[in-house]
C-alpha cells in the first residue's frame, strides 16, 4: 500500500491570487510533512442551493490558473466537470478529472473524462451503495482509461445530514480503485441553513481519521485561510491554519494502518 | 383544486409505432374515464446503472414522434432533458420539460428550461428535504417562468431502497407548485439488481392511493403493454393492462380529497 | 373487509375525572359517527426522555377507572404494558393489551399478554422491517392466542424523527393480523426538543389519511382537550375540538377503500 | 486519557464449562497484550427474533458462574439486565451492569441500576440521537451514580441494518462518560435472516478501528471459539482465534489516538 496522499485546496477557485497563494501554502506543508499532494479547485458551483449563490470563476479562466499553479508549484491539480462537452478542455491542463456525486451514473460524462487518459475520480452518490459503484468504475474502465479513483463522500441520512458509513471503504476498494474519502463534503448539511447548505467542520478530524485508519489512498480535505468569508462550503472547510497538524495526525494513523496485514 | 392529471406513458421512447401505439392506447383509457393527461417517455436514459444498458432512441427521432404523437392523440407531452442546451429545440414540441431528481439542483439546467416557457417539471432529489425544494422553485420563477410543477419520487432509505414520506406532499405544495406524485420511481430500487435497478411494482397503487388521498396535483406512473421486455424501469412499471381500472381507483380518492376542507 | 375502527384516548391517564370526560366525548362522537372505538390511555408512561418527566397514574388506580370508563361508556379499553408481570392484573380489566414498540421483540411480554387471552396490540419497533413482525406475531399465536393486531408507528429516519413507509401496511397485513396505523406516534420526533420530544401534530391528518387510503383495520389518534396543557406526547396530540372532522374525513377514505376489489 | 479496556466474552453464557474456557483464555490474552479486560455474557436473550430461538441460562446459574470466573480469573464480568427487580441480585456479582439499547429510555430499569452502585453501562437505541444520551446519563447520574458509560451500537439505517455514525462518539463523550464502541452489535443486520439476525463480521475490525481511531474508553467485541456453533449471534461474533491479533491492532491505534492533542 502506498502512503497517504492528500487532495486539498479551497473549494471554489476564487482568483489567481488566491489561488497561487493556496496552492503554495498547501505545497510548503505537503514538503514539511512529506506527503504527496493534488491541488483541488472548482471553477463553477453548479449546484448551488440558490440561484442567487455564487458561481464561480469559469473554465477558460480556472484553466489558465491551473497552468500557473501548475508551472509554480509542480503540483498535480484537480477540478471538477459537469459536462461532457467540458472534459476535452479541462484535461489539457488539469491531471485529475472529478465526477461530482450526484452525476456519478451519468454514462455520457463518465465515457468524455475517460475518454481523456486522465485520471478519473468519481464520488459515490448519497443516494448509491458502495457496492453499486463497480458499475461506475466499469464504465470508465470499459472506456479504456483504468486510472479510476472513487471516493466516498456520505450516504443520505433522513433530512438534511450524511452519514459516513466506514463500512464503504472496504466495499469500494474491492472495485480495484484506490479509494478517496472526501472529509468535507462528509460533513456538509444538504440545504440545513435555508439557502446555502450548512456543515459541521468539527466533525472533519474524526471521520477522516476514522477513515485513514481503515486504510484508504487518500483524503480529501478543502481548506481556506478564513473559511467564513469562502465563497461555497464555508461551514465544512478546515481553516488553513490547522490543515498542518490535522494532516500529520493522518499520516501517523496511515503508517499505521499500512504497516498491519490486510484482512 | 383542480381535478388530478395523470401523467403516463413507457419510461423509454422505443419506436415510432410503440409510442404511437401507447399514445392512442393511453389517450383512449383517459377518455373513458375523463382524466386530463400527458404522455411521459424518455429519449435517453443517459444514467443507466451500466453502460451496457439501452440508452434510447435520441434527440432528434424523439422529437419527431412526439410532434406525431400530438398531431394524432391531441395529448400533451413531457420529456426528460438533462442538459442546457437540449432545453430549446425540446421545447420546440413538447409541453412540459421534466428535469431529473438528481440534476434537480443544476442552475444552468433549471434557468435554460425556464427560459423556455414551457412548463417544467422538477423532480425532488432522492437527497434533499422537501422543505429545500422552495429554492429550486424559486430559481425557475426567478427566471421569468412561474410555471413550475415538483414531484415527490422518494427518499434515500438505507442501501438500495427509498421510502415514500407523504409528509413531504403539503411540503412541497407550500411551495405554490402543483405537486406531482411519481408512483414508479418511488418504487425503485436503485441499484438493487446489480446491473440494473429494481423495483416493487406491486406497491405502485399502494403508495399512489396513500398520495392522491393527501392530495396532489398529478401522479406520475409508467406503464408499458410488456414491462418484462421494456428497456428500462420493466420492474416498476405498471402492465398497461391494470392501468385503467388503477387510474379509476385513484380518481375516486381525488375527488374525495378534494371534495373535503383544506386543512 | 370490515369498517375501519378507532383507538383513541388521551397518551396518558390524568385522573379519575379526566378519563371519564375524554371517554364521554368520544363515545359521543364514536356515536354520532357510527364507528367502533376502543378508549386509549397509559396508566405510566416508563420511557420518558427525562427523569423529571410526568410518569403516570398508577396501574391499581388506573385499573379502577378503567371499569368504571367501561361500565359508564360501555367502550372497551387498551393500554399498554410494559413488564410481564402486569399481564395477568391488566387483563382483569382491558380488553387490549398493548405492547410498546421498542419491546415488540421480548419474548416473556409477548407470552404473558397472550396467556390473558386479550386481545394483543402489538406497536412494529421503529427499528425493525415490516416483514419482520411475522415473528412477532408468530410468538403470541404459537402461544395460544389468535388475538392480535400489529401497528405501524414509524421507521427511524436519520436523527429525531421517523418516516411512515406506505408498503408497510400491507406487508404488516400478509402476517394475517389485522393493521393498526398509529398516525399519533408517527409523526413523534424522538429527543426533538431536548428534555421530551416533540411532535409534529399537523401532519396527523396527512398521514391517517395516507393509511387509511392503503387500507387499514384501525387508525389511532390520541386526542386531548387542551394538549399543549398534556402531561405527556401534547405536540403529537390532536384536539378534541377537532378530531370528529378528521375522523369523518377518515371513515370517507376507508369506505372507499374497502369498496374497492383487493389487489 | 486512559489505555482502551477491552469488553468481551460470548454474547450468550452457555455453560460453567464454556464460560470458564473462555474467561481463562481472554484473561492470557489480555494478560500477554497488557490490556485492561472485562467479561461480558449474557445469561438471558431475551428479545430473540423468534420465540424458538434459544434462550440462555437463567440468573441463578448465571451468577454462580460468573462468580467462579471472578474468583479463577481475577476478571471484572459485564452482564445484561432487562428488568428493574434484577438489578440488585445481579449487582451482588456482577461489577458491570448493562442497559439493553433498546431499553436504554427505561427509567425505572435505568434507577435500580444506578441504586446498586456498580457501574452502569446503558447502550445507545439504535432509534435514538447521540446527543439525546445525555437525559439517559443525567437519569442514572441522577440517581446517585456517577459511574456512568455509554455504547455506540450503531443507528437504524433503512431496514435491516444499521450503520456506525462515528460523529456519535464525540457526541456521547460530551456527556461525561467514559465511551464504548460495540463492534459486534454495530455490523448486526436485525432480523436479516427471517427466524434470526444475521450479521458481518468482516466488518467489526473495519469499525473498531475506525471508533478506537476517533478515540474511546473501551471496545466491546463479541467473540466464540466456534461463532458458527453459537447459540446467538454467530453471524457477527469473532472467533476466537483471531481475538489476539484484532486487538492488538486496536491497541495500537489507541496508543496513537490518545498520544495526540485532544481536539
Amino acid at each position: 500500500s502506498l502512503p497517504l496522499v492528500l487532495i486539498a485546496g479551497p473549494c471554489a477557485m476564487e482568483s489567481r491570487d488566491h489561488a497561487l497563494f493556496m496552492a503554495e501554502a498547501l505545497a510548503g506543508l505537503a514538503d514539511r510533512l512529506g506527503i504527496g499532494l493534488v491541488y483541488k479547485s472548482s471553477f463553477d458551483k453548479a449546484n448551488r442551493s440558490s440561484a442567487d449563490s455564487a458561481r464561480g470563476i469559469g473554465l477558460d479562466r480556472a484553466l489558465d490558473i491551473f497552468a500557473e499553479v501548475k508551472r509554480r508549484t509542480g503540483l498535480p491539480v484537480l477540478t471538477d466537470v459537469h459536462d461532457a462537452a467540458q472534459c476535452a478542455a479541462v484535461a489539457e491542463v488539469v491531471d485529475v478529472l472529478q465526477i461530482p456525486a450526484f452525476l456519478c451514473r451519468q454514462t455520457d460524462l463518465l465515457l468524455a473524462a475517460a475518454a481523456t487518459g486522465r485520471a478519473v475520480n468519481v464520488k459515490k452518490g448519497q443516494f448509491l451503495a458502495p457496492w453499486d459503484m463497480v458499475n461506475v468504475v466499469d464504465k470508465i474502465v470499459g472506456g479504456g482509461n483504468p486510472n479510476v479513483l472513487v471516493t466516498e463522500r456520505g450516504a443520505s441520512f433522513g433530512y438534511n445530514t450524511l452519514v459516513s458509513d466506514m463500512r464503504a471503504l472496504p466495499v469500494l476498494a474491492a472495485t480495484g480503485a484506490p479509494v478517496v474519502f472526501d472529509a468535507t463534503h462528509s460533513v456538509q448539511q444538504p440545504g440545513g441553513q435555508g439557502k446555502t447548505s450548512g456543515g459541521q467542520r468539527e466533525f472533519v478530524p474524526v471521520l477522516a481519521r476514522a477513515a485513514v485508519a481503515v486504510g484508504v489512498a487518500a483524503v480529501f480535505i478543502e481548506t481556506h485561510e478564513a473559511p467564513e468569508r469562502a465563497p461555497s462550503d464555508g461551514p465544512n472547510m478546515v481553516p488553513l491554519s490547522e490543515m498542518e497538524s490535522l494532516v500529520g495526525v493522518l499520516q501517523g494513523f496511515d503508517r499505521l494502518a499500512k504497516a498491519l496485514p490486510r484482512r
